[in-house]
């Protein structure tokens, strides 16, 4: 993984519940001195042991009682902090007040608009969201949203950082209800259950034509690079051929479910019968996998055609 | 990869495009003796060419002027003939006169129903849909889907051979438009087009947090799977918890797009913006990657708790 200079900042964790410790793992991974700070004490323990078991840059961690000696000389700041937004604007207004005046305040919240919690910030122009997918030490992709009052230089800074941290953030324009990851996975989840609710198929067989068929694809190319790879004549030839049967199908797509307590124990019991491994046996197989398929993708990257 | 004694059995490929020559390719390598047919000489050429170069088992494999020649001794037939009701029809009745009385016949159709196409064909309880995911000799899934006609001992030795030739059949229970996979793709594919064409974010962008984000989970698990591990839980924990926002979510989720000439255009232009390898070198880089996605995932199967 190339590290560029900014890297070896200083970085503050605000937050070291799962996010905030997978967080510390990609900083201190990076070589970036990585100070932890957690109000819960427990927390900030379990924190530490988490990222000593996983071999975590250990040197390069410190965990801090004082919010104040956590943020002194960084240039970049993660909060995971509980998701709602009176904690969000609380966090960001300590984080304004204490934070060296050109560190760059970034939130992992999944759901809140920055402009929403940088309302009346004396320094919204350095907050901004950088939205995770759970684990970040595991799964590269950071959603970059920037708030109304965001800096266009603090989202250039943030977005070269998260890169030098080997992360792979992508640029939202402007805010939406779950982003982009959250959007496109309600879409697929959607039909997922409707196929198995209508009885068209089982769980075992919607999860099959996912593993290995569908996400064998989206590992590599996206669905506008599949797409473009699906007809001779790139994208505009394979919806200038099939534009008209996609429609269809979109309009035939099902309903979103009820997720009520009926409907989620019948999801459970069908899921019970595909897995019967232990939940961290398999967690564990799965980070090792990704990990194994990353490394793939960085031996053998896309071909670049003339831009070598 | 395990092949078991019927995989060694002749079979029939009816229609040898690109499609065709694919599971020509999948039958031979599992060590089944392979007979190609296709009306058209020239097609037939060229699909031996391609098996050729592509090193697939030529001995094993034979180009036939004749249906009723290639139809010889087989116990499965693949048919992947022109995608439209008549044509299907016409094939269909030509292979129940002229196979072996045991033989299976499966459609590699993406969109019709068996129901349709074996209505009053003397032999429809053999008949049966085998949808592969294009190219089957690299993507796995094969979407299995009886007719109303079709005997139950047909569909389950269906099942056991596609497994058989390594293959991995996923079974529906009865016919919807777009099988499994094209509608949960249709699901996704809408919701990353309406979020390219209303401004959010853009295709490089979408495409990342599918390629570096969701596609390397889905690589691994299906949508029920990666539910299952969301929370300490499992799945009911995560619907529980997270079902009513995901219910927003997805009443949130954009319109079918128009995909009229100006809309493909646009998508387009931004597709050429990503990319700019040539279609057959990325192809080959993506077969290439996928197929070491497989191997990583055969020699470190789904962890499977006690039942060894």
């Amino acid at each position: 993984m190339s590290v560029m200079k900014e890297s070896r900042d200083a970085v503050a964790v605000v937050g070291a519940g799962v996010i905030g410790r997978s967080w510390a793992f990609v900083f201190s991974r990076a070589g970036c001195r990585t100070r932890l700070y957690d109000p819960d004490r427990t927390q900030r323990e379990r924190a530490i042991h988490w990222l000593k078991t996983a071999g975590a840059g250990e040197g390069r961690i410190s965990a801090h009682d004082e919010i104040a000696e956590a943020l002194e000389g960084v240039s970049y700041v993660q909060e995971s902090g509980p998701e709602n937004l009176a904690a969000k604007k609380a966090i960001f207004a300590g984080l304004d007040r204490l934070a060296p005046e050109d560190a760059i305040l970034a939130s992992s919240t999944s759901t809140l608009d920055m402009s929403a919690i940088a309302e009346g910030l004396p320094g919204a122009r350095r907050a901004i969201v950088a939205h995770p997918v759970n684990p970040p030490h595991v799964i590269p992709v950071v959603e970059v949203l920037p708030g109304k009052m965001t800096d266009p230089e603090v989202v250039a800074r943030a977005r070269g950082f998260l890169s030098a941290v080997g992360q792979s953030p992508v640029l939202m324009n402007f805010y939406v209800p779950g982003f982009l990851l959250n959007r496109m996975q309600a879409a697929l989840v959607r039909e997922a259950i409707h196929l198995v609710e209508s009885g068209v198929a089982d769980v075992g067989a919607v999860d099959a034509v996912i593993r290995d068929g569908l996400g064998l694809r989206w590992a590599i190319l996206g669905p506008f690079g599949v797409a473009n790879t699906n007809a001779d004549g790139g994208i505009r030839e394979y919806y200038g051929r099939y534009g008209g049967s996609y429609a269809e199908l979109m309009n035939d797509l099902g309903p979103t479910p009820s997720f009520d307590r009926a409907q989620i124990e019948r999801l459970g019991r069908r899921t019970d019968a595909m897995t019967n491994g232990s939940r961290s046996e398999i967690l564990e197989w799965r980070d090792r996998l990704i990990r194994k398929i990353r490394d793939l993708k960085q031996e053998d990257p896309m071909p670049r055609g003339g831009s070598s």
